[in-house]
């Protein structure tokens, strides 16, 4: 399949990346890296193995892309109004979009402004970030979910796992609900809690109060999930997220990067959204909505 | 009567200082500031009224202090294990010793280290700092709540009273329980919220998120106080510290100056311990529990 990928950073830049090592035909919409990954290539520093790719497709502008069959969009979600402007171009009949993106409600929003475009959620599992222009580091897991939102052909989402597989990736078919609030069980505790208390994972881990407020958080988003009837999450899940967090690299949340490179934080996806979610199925998420109150105040105040 | 003042401070220099003025006799026991204030005098920049005391009794050990009549402690409670040291020469058959000091709990434990002194609680309502040496700065406010806790003799307390309003002190005799409570309902929002978002009360009040926060955090205290069947505090009386720091000028609680001048902050009376007791009642706050694993955090990691 020909793919496209909107937002050539850690996400986008990394499995975009594997799928053209393997074959496939990417194309790499870039930024500020264009001129410099046109020039010297797009390098993987990766625990699994360095590669680099010398020639890819590169494009500042998805005018000029041709239609794609994938196309995984790995923008922040506070670049999403952009969405109405760059996908377009890249779109055909069938094209499948997956959201490689945080947080909950971003399918909801994104097929409104696309009402017959088939969606996907993509949930990665990766600890990787994009350090210097053409450059992604991976430094742990790198697996990816994919839960179908809205895509009618199965056999399209069965091609793309199998084609992620083909490039060495790790990858499951999920259920949509199970998926996202799976992933909001690690993302809501960690990404805020770094940025409000200006440390990685691990520091979190080893205070034991710090330790006990994180598990408690994770607890609100397993009780708000079941209170919504998303199957799928549970205390032993949540032991699981502990268990991964505790054996992880000590860990730098994506939000916590862009608090520090004073980029705006996706709080709308990872907190407001789901936090309105749980309030209307009567399950309020108190002390995660004390962090987003704290981080509204940061990046209003800053 | 005579008066000792123990920790001779924003609050401690103070009512001290407003009490010989008023013509008492008043000890005071000084430490860093000795020097300065034999020399030099104690001042009181006040918005009542700018005052100095030329040649107050100063002290720098309480072995040389005459026994008195009241003493008030104006000690943050991070120093109470000093008490057992510094207390007893002050203290003859029918002492009255009024903590005024932050938080629940202060006075059983102080009970404890001497199980026949007569205690009350000292309920500060007033904006002050000691800036420099031998300076004591009144910003705002100045009223003080008394609480008797173990007290026997009535009618010390009432003379005390008599005297802290001859010294244009506005004085309140209130429930021990529901003085100590009230207290909290603006302290445990306020003093740690300003050293967890670094900022002053005006800030908290004037963001929507945080403004919203304050309120859930002062309805937690009331709840739980309600809970233990404490009398005097409901939602009217949060509205009123809500609408009492809406007028105030910007301020830095005691703990946002402890947290700034690298001095160990309050936790323990003013979160762990009411939460603990609010946890026996059935009544936890999840919210203040959350606050102070991040205060606890950021002392332990700083």
């Amino acid at each position: 399949m020909r793919y496209g990928i909107i937002g050539t950073g850690a996400i986008g830049g990394f499995y975009g990346a594997r799928l053209a090592k393997a074959g496939q035909e990417v194309h790499f919409l870039l930024h500020n890296d264009y001129d410099y990954v046109l020039r010297h290539g797009l390098e993987v520093h990766s625990w699994q193995g360095d590669f680099k790719l010398e020639h890819p497709n590169v494009y500042r502008d998805t005018h000029e892309m041709p239609p794609c069959d994938v196309v995984l969009v790995g923008l922040k979600t506070t670049n999403n109004r952009l969405l109405p402007d760059l996908l377009p171009p890249l779109l055909h009949d069938k094209t499948l979009v997956v959201l490689i993106q945080n947080g909950i409600g971003v399918e909801a929003d994104v097929q409104q402004m696309f009402p017959n475009v088939s969606l996907a959620a993509g949930l990665a599992f990766i600890c990787s970030s994009k350090s210097e222009p053409g450059v992604v580091r991976h430094q742990h897991y790198g697996s990816i979910n994919i839960g179908n939102y809205s895509c009618r052909d199965t056999s399209l989402i069965d091609k793309l796992l199998a084609e992620l597989r083909e490039a060495g990736i790790e990858v499951n078919l999920v259920d949509y609900e199970t998926a996202r609030w799976r992933k909001a069980v690690w993302n809501m505790p960690f990404n805020g809690m770094t940025v409000a208390l200006g440390c990685q994972t691990l520091d979190l881990m080893q205070h034991p109060l710090s330790r006990r407020l994180i598990w408690e958080q994770m607890m609100e988003v397993v009780h708000a999930a079941q209170a919504m009837g998303v199957p799928g999450l549970d205390e032993a899940f949540a032991e699981k997220m502990m268990q991964m967090t505790d054996d992880m690299v000590p860990y730098s949340p994506s939000m916590r990067l862009d608090w520090d490179f004073h980029r705006p934080m996706e709080i709308e996806y990872l907190y407001t959204r789901p936090l309105q979610l749980a309030r209307e199925a009567g399950c309020p998420m108190p002390r995660l909505e004390m962090l987003e109150a704290e981080l509204r105040f940061m990046q209003d105040n800053r």
